[in-house]
């Protein structure tokens, strides 16, 4: 399994991803899930994937290739010479398009080869925007309301990001709230772990600056794991107990 | 949609199930998802359901009738009558064999009929039990290493009933963290929703003893979820900054 997520807030976008896939116990293959598109000073756009990993792999494969002409620039229609973040979501919707219908034989077997994907960035002095696109190849974008997207096993982690990632968290606080989701969901489900792929775009640099990988051992993720564990601990204990009122109780 | 969870520790047994069903934003349906077959002094048994609701109510009004025999005494073959939990799980799981065999056409129409229950309880001086019953009528027993078992809209809870709810912690605390992924569950799933009904069965009472459902608006469950919030909130304040490295920053 896979569990992407991106957070669309005031100061930037956060992208996350692990790398496992095809995850049983004892095949464990790791492919990076965040794929990075950038023309310094220019255009950002991080694609993360989940779902069929020879469609995803087929569709970023794709836009790889044809994203530089045969001289070796960005190509116009390619993701590197589009003008705009809502083209670049209807490239991928386009391209994973084409993919799948080339693999319609193999659907009828039963295969599901179905992914999602997540696209954000910021291309020239436009704002940053990002999108979730869905497996038909159409799309939906963050709004302030709506501000982070999930794929792949995405309900472990929900909460915590429920609560705190609101379009006016910083930016680092919305990364560090992503890390603790992928927390939960890694303690809940054994098919996604580490590494963990992060990266923080601020927004109008017009290149990433803050990115970390997660290792397996990483030391600071084994101390937020075990910070955020006590933290928990400590305020289920706050909670008060149960009244159960006299309904049906005896001595 | 439905939540339900059910955990076994050394004190007895938690039922926790929310009532809602149909959920959609112009109607929302209430249906009790929560039966009790009791004889006071000599067996307790709760039995949760998530799923087709034609099928649970289908299930569950042929164990009432058939639970007593034409003078009102315990029918020998019923839930009330069975001498072990087991043959209880059988009898609940063979009932929606049953019951899914007679809807086998609408099967063909793409309805999907199945559901999910959870049983368990004492009988006599035995050893409290609890199962999980599939859609296909066979079931597993929970043990004290995997002590709870969720159905439903099971996922946005199962982190902190992962981190609580061992064996080994007081019937009260496991009670308590149940609705606390309650909690979690409802807010990021608004199909999920109070009244809940919470039954805590002590080992050995033959009773049901500690019961209580939060209705809409219950003091103490909107207490219990500000404290949590605030409790969440601080925890994730000590959580450390993330250490970014100097891979790829730039002042």
């Amino acid at each position: 399994m896979t569990y992407c997520v991106a957070a669309l807030v005031e100061e930037g976008i956060v992208f996350a991803s692990d790398s496992r896939t095809s995850a049983t116990l004892d095949n464990i293959a790791t492919f990076s899930k965040m794929n990075v598109f950038e023309t310094p000073g220019e255009r950002v756009i991080v694609v993360l994937s989940s779902g069929n990993l020879a469609t995803t792999q087929g569709v970023i494969a794709r836009l790889k290739m044809r994203a530089r002409d045969a001289q070796g620039s960005a190509a116009a229609a390619g993701i590197l010479g589009v003008g705009k973040l809502f083209e670049a979501a209807q490239l991928v919707g386009g391209t994973l398009r084409e993919v799948v219908s080339e693999s319609a034989p193999v659907q009828q077997q039963g295969v599901d080869i179905g992914c999602h994907f997540i696209l954000g960035g910021q291309i020239g002095g436009k704002r940053p925007r990002l999108f979730h696109i869905y497996p038909e190849g159409n799309f939906i974008e963050a709004t302030r309301d709506t501000n982070f997207f999930q794929i792949g096993e995405h309900k472990y982690g929900k909460p915590i990001m429920d609560r705190v990632v609101k379009y006016h968290v910083p930016l680092k606080a919305a990364a560090k709230a992503i890390i603790v989701s992928f927390d939960s969901t890694m303690r809940s489900n054994l098919t996604v772990g580490l590494p963990i792929d992060l990266i923080a775009y601020e927004k109008d640099r017009g290149k990433i600056t803050l990115r970390r990988r997660f290792d397996v051992d990483d030391l600071y993720f084994s101390k937020l794991s075990g910070i955020w564990s006590a933290g928990l601990r400590r305020a289920f204990g706050e909670v008060p107990e149960i009244e159960w009122g006299n309904e049906k109780k005896d001595g």
